[in-house]
């Protein structure tokens, strides 16, 4: 590796993931697990290995189909969670164990160990690891929060017992970039065995720095950013990749590190972690925001904006937008549709495409002009729905207004059996969820409801999202459909089919979650 | 002012107002001007009394009723703008007129002046603002790209006109933190006369930096940073001002600089300047978003979280979130209600107080608890809609689903004459909007359609934000209801009564906007 080369470790399929009611389907993770190994991600976190059956398959299914980023799997400090990690990894042709413990005070508290015995641990752990795999790397977690004479002493027997990377991670998000640099730089300058290792930096935008901190890091020697699509995380969220990324590129000049990432990629992958989190990206966000440049935010070019360096640094094209984008209409055919599809970072089978095809078809049918966004909204249509499903929604009426209660008929296939509900409620959306629960009674709670229209027009799709949780496990759905009260209905059933396959999978002891997302950095 | 002060200097209503689709109502901007007030904003930055009446007005009314923040305005660098300036600002207690020109060889080429030529406008300019105003900013926009002599000059030559606070402004969110404090370093150690002014700093958030490179400003010298709520502004927005002044007080043991900010107020303006600007934050934004605090999330609060010192470096108070804030129910009293509009930073007067108790009590009728957020909604769909508004909403009925077109009938009253009428579309929203349509023709784009639930549950109250655009005139109109489509109608109709407001102004040439707000830094 060239000393200017930064590595970029994305985590959003394991840190991203376990943000509350981001989590994803099992395809859903492969599918952005190869959009990451697409875009040139050094390395991906699949996962967390031993925390549940889904995933362990998930990060086992991404080892396998891997094609040039390594695939790293987390387990914390003992023998069974790196076996396990182990195991799922070992299919990819680069692999790596990431095995962690905390070494702040507080941390060390909780399992009450002293210094000498989870010093004692960090050796066996770190040695069992590279027995297996010859790529492991090693977190002490609340690092910023050791002591430094510790935190020196653990990375040096971390290192010794066969740690290829030491990562530095900023758990709570409390750093600020001079402190970043400096932590990096001093261990580097201290700790024995340092020069012979990667160092990388994993930080949180709790003070709104995580980007501003992973660069210092790389400053003070770091050569690997633990980073997310959209900043995905819990609380405000880890580094964003997008920021990290575009900042070396546009401050080369200052910065003299280099990532591999194709940047071209930023926006597709951008939109669909979004989609499948949950996770709206508000528009003044940086790089992936609607807003954020200046073209796309409809303003009105006056005279200043005609020289475009004035207030861009960035083109819109380096992260994918293309401004000069053709809207489909009702004479595109299938090859224009997998063109687009193509453009957009979207790989589809024949029989995908086919289906998403038909959409397209009654979609342009009812608007003159299909935009880029509402060819994304017809995938994610499409991927809300499986013929496997339990539920299905048949046909819908809604009567609504400011007469009264709204009245919803639902009529659905349950496990193929035809059943049909009328309900009232307020309003609309209210009316049909309590005639679909008739149909299929449940206790899931409503936690997130959302509608955004895809495109500008009256016409435009609406995309719903619903996320529903119930005795601990959350699942979210998506549907998009000119009618937002259809939409809103396939939405519901859409999440109501995930949480009946998480179910019954917890109901085998497969998918408990019996190991606590929160015991993680 | 001591050593350690750093003024907060807000510029909601100046550069966040100027993103596209941020504009505010005149009431607006007062309300969040007297909420800035009340929270220990330094300075407020008004508007830009030159752009427009609409502005003038807006500026000279916050200068009528503020408290204790200073009041200032925009002016470019002509006597015009200034005399303006100085007619608005004047009536506040503590004002200032904030002057700026582009001084970077890009800016100076459009209005074709040389460095001598530009210096001496300088000098004329800032002269004749200290001559009406004894508290004058001035800033070189493009600080950052400006030639490093050039820079020390024309500040030497603002200062010695008679500026108190020269501001460096990162117009394109180009600097990386190390540059940012250097540059204001090297700036106050060089100029002569820079000890006996106020450094500002003024970052704009294009590659996640902006927090980062605003403290570390602070730590070269600055001492006053310019910010807005929600980081709301232009591209991926300004300095979050949540951020800085969160990160100096979570962090004062290495930051050892104050603001006069009382935190606990960042959550209800965080609230209000969302909604009135139809900006939604995103859950993974630091300190105001959704899942900001772990014990927001909903996750399980497990072994590890009980010690909430391990993940949480601010406690949700701090920024005024309530966990153990009680809902509201039936039962509950005007008083109780206003109490609790009060905790959530509302003041209401009695008429007010009475519209929302109706609904309140409407609401309480058909849910069991009303949480701070419906009250939040309530108060304002109450702000949605006035007695004098030229479009009103009588009655509606819709009937959709998946057999067919929507149809939706509307009643409304049309400068007191009642009109009604029946339209199909794709789905209950676009049927209901041609609907009012056929009603009130108009040529208005939508160019944002957005729903978001309240609170948890599916009988939760819809905040629905349409944002409309006609013949370059924006207008946002938003409304809550448990019936999404009631709620679509009314912002639909509140986004036109503000359009026939602004159309209006426009005919009488009041409103034109004729001064592009691309101009400014």
């Amino acid at each position: 590796m060239s000393d200017n080369k930064v590595l970029i470790f994305d985590t959003t399929l394991r840190d991203g993931e376990q943000s509350p009611g981001a989590t994803m389907t099992h395809d859903e993770k492969l599918e952005i697990a190869s959009m990451l190994d697409d875009m040139g991600v050094d390395i991906i976190e699949a996962g967390f290995p031993i925390a549940s059956e889904g995933d362990f398959a998930a990060v086992s299914e991404i080892a396998k189909n891997s094609v040039n980023s390594r695939i790293c799997g987390l387990a914390r400090a003992n023998f069974a969670d790196i076996d396990r990690c182990w195991e799922a990894v070992k299919h990819a042709k680069q692999n790596r164990i990431h095995t962690f413990i905390g070494t702040s005070p507080l941390h060390r508290a909780i399992p009450n160990l002293t210094q000498d015995e989870m010093a004692d641990k960090i050796h066996q752990t770190v040695t069992h690891a590279r027995n297996l795999c010859d790529n492991v790397q090693w977190s002490p977690m609340d690092a910023t929060r050791t002591e430094w004479d510790y935190l020196c002493r653990v990375i040096e027997i971390a290192i010794k017992a066969g740690a290829t990377t030491i990562n530095i991670p900023d758990t709570v998000g409390y750093t600020a970039p001079a402190e970043s640099a400096d932590l990096i730089k001093r261990l580097i300058e201290t700790v024995p065995g340092a020069d012979e290792v990667t160092f990388a930096t994993h930080c949180h935008n709790d003070l709104g720095m995580a980007t501003a901190n992973s660069l210092a890091a790389v400053a003070g020697g770091a050569r690997q950013i633990e980073c997310t699509i959209n900043g995905l995380g819990e609380r405000a969220g880890n580094t964003a990749l997008e920021e990290v990324v575009m900042a070396l590129k546009t401050r080369h000049d200052i910065m003299p590190w280099t990532t591999g990432i194709d940047t071209t990629k930023i926006m597709a992958i951008s939109r669909r972690v979004s989609t499948v989190s949950g996770f709206l990206v508000q528009p003044n966000k940086a790089i992936v925001g609607k807003n954020a440049f200046a073209h796309e935010s409809g303003i009105h070019q006056d005279g200043m904006l005609k020289n475009r360096e004035n207030f861009e640094i960035m083109r819109p094209e380096d992260v994918g937008l293309s401004g000069t984008s053709l809207p489909l209409g009702k004479h595109s055919g299938r090859a224009a549709l997998r063109d687009k599809l193509e453009q957009l970072g979207f790989e589809v089978g024949d029989n995908q495409l086919k289906d998403i095809f038909v959409r397209f078809k009654e979609l342009a049918d009812r608007k003159k002009e299909v935009f880029d966004d509402d060819v994304v909204a017809l995938v994610r249509a499409d991927s809300g729905e499986d013929e496997d499903d339990r539920l299905q929604l048949v046909s819908m009426k809604v009567v609504c207004g400011t007469g009264g209660p709204a009245e919803s008929t639902i009529e659905m296939e349950v496990d193929g059996k035809d059943m049909s509900a009328t309900a009232e409620g307020d309003g609309p959306v209210d009316a049909t969820f309590k005639a679909i629960r008739q149909i299929h009674p449940n206790t899931a709670r409503l936690q997130l409801y959302q509608v955004s229209a895809v495109t500008e027009g009256t016409d435009a799709q609406a995309t719903v999202s619903v996320r529903l949780e119930e005795d601990g496990v959350i699942a979210t759905g998506q549907s998009a459909n000119t009618d937002t009260v259809v939409a809103s209905a396939k939405a519901y059933i859409h999440a109501l089919n995930r949480l009946l396959v998480r179910r019954d999978k917890v109901g085998e002891g497969a998918d408990a979650k019996e190991v606590s997302y929160k015991d993680l950095a």
